[in-house]
């Protein structure tokens, strides 16, 4: 199944911690449904009770979790998900906007540098039958930006939090990068302008796709 | 890391429920322990603490789970079992005998006919990094001997137990398939014969190897 012949639409929301997915996706849900649609508000990991016990042994297990194993944990999530929550909803034509989908797997996985990026989107697009949404809003923090955010939160500053700038801007490098391979399906927004704004401008490029 | 550059040596059983596995492999241990390998026997699904936690999911979840999602999870599995404990057995130099590897995936996979085999099987090699045994014994058990096995079990014949005959024997075809893909990994025992002759026939194929 693919955007053409489903009738509902689905929208997936990208960006590091922090760059306002949350926030828009909200602002984006309400717009849609005082304009009359039906919306599934949804998320990646977790999205689904099969989703939450993957992510339950991922986070509270004791010991470490064999990367492979971890990322195949996750794709089982994506895959349940998918089958059961996403793929209904848009048969049915509701308006599916969900946190983080599989471009967030190839960014984080590509970054951490443990992992192969291609081989992540190979299993997630597996898992997923390659569906893929019809927009995907990036909500892209240049580094000053993102840095201005922690400072703004009065953390200190420590090598970890140097390691995790430089991990944070791979993460970004990795996303724009995605972005420029599918220009027809993404949608990279500046997330250091004003939440109004970017809220008009995700609703702008929705319209046109209802 | 291949059968050529590990100190261990790593054997898998295969077969239907009922083929003999289990004694097989406690025959198998005992020889092994008695000529003073350490041995490591072990199993999949669940050879490892998350194995366990995955299966819990897969048995356990209240509704289905998507066919995807499951194969995942078991990949997942499979993961962190090579990762955690079949390699580092193998590089200390042990003998792992395993109950099941991914020969199972695939032909249990196939003879199901939901998902395609090539898929699980791509899946499970990348989950480990391509590891294979150095020997993988398939108990083999043609469909009258299972039969008669299942009639001394004394349950009763129903359309339902027709229908388990007609899965048993595509399972079976595609074990034999997989054999006759690598005869020099596999070592193919008629399962109907006699326990101490079936030992005799697997000791003899692993005194070689060792």
């Amino acid at each position: 199944m693919t955007g053409d012949t489903r009738p509902g639409l689905w929208i997936t929301l990208e960006g590091g911690d922090g760059s306002g997915k949350t926030t828009q996706a909200v602002r984006l849900e309400e717009w849609l449904t005082g304009a009359g649609r039906t919306v599934v508000r949804t998320r990646e990991p977790g999205g689904t009770e099969v989703g939450r016990l993957v992510r339950d042994i991922v986070l509270h297990h004791r010991g470490d979790i064999a990367p492979r194993a971890e990322a195949l944990l996750y794709a089982a999530d994506r895959a349940h998900h998918i089958a059961t929550l996403v793929r209904p909803a848009l048969e049915r034509g509701d308006v599916v906007i969900q946190d983080r989908y599989l471009d967030s797997s190839v960014a984080y996985q590509g970054a951490g540098r443990v992992l192969d990026g291609a081989d992540i989107r190979d299993i997630s697009l597996w898992a997923a039958e390659g569906e893929l949404p019809d927009l995907t809003v990036l909500l892209d923090l240049d580094p000053a930006s993102a840095r201005a955010r922690l400072d703004a939160a009065d953390k200190p500053f420590d090598r970890l939090e140097a390691e995790k700038d430089d991990f944070h801007a791979r993460v970004r490098d990795a996303y724009l990068a995605l972005a420029a391979a599918e220009p027809h399906r993404f949608l990279v927004i500046d997330a250091a302008g004003a939440p109004d704004d970017i809220a008009a401008t995700v609703r702008a490029r929705v319209a046109a796709l209802l």
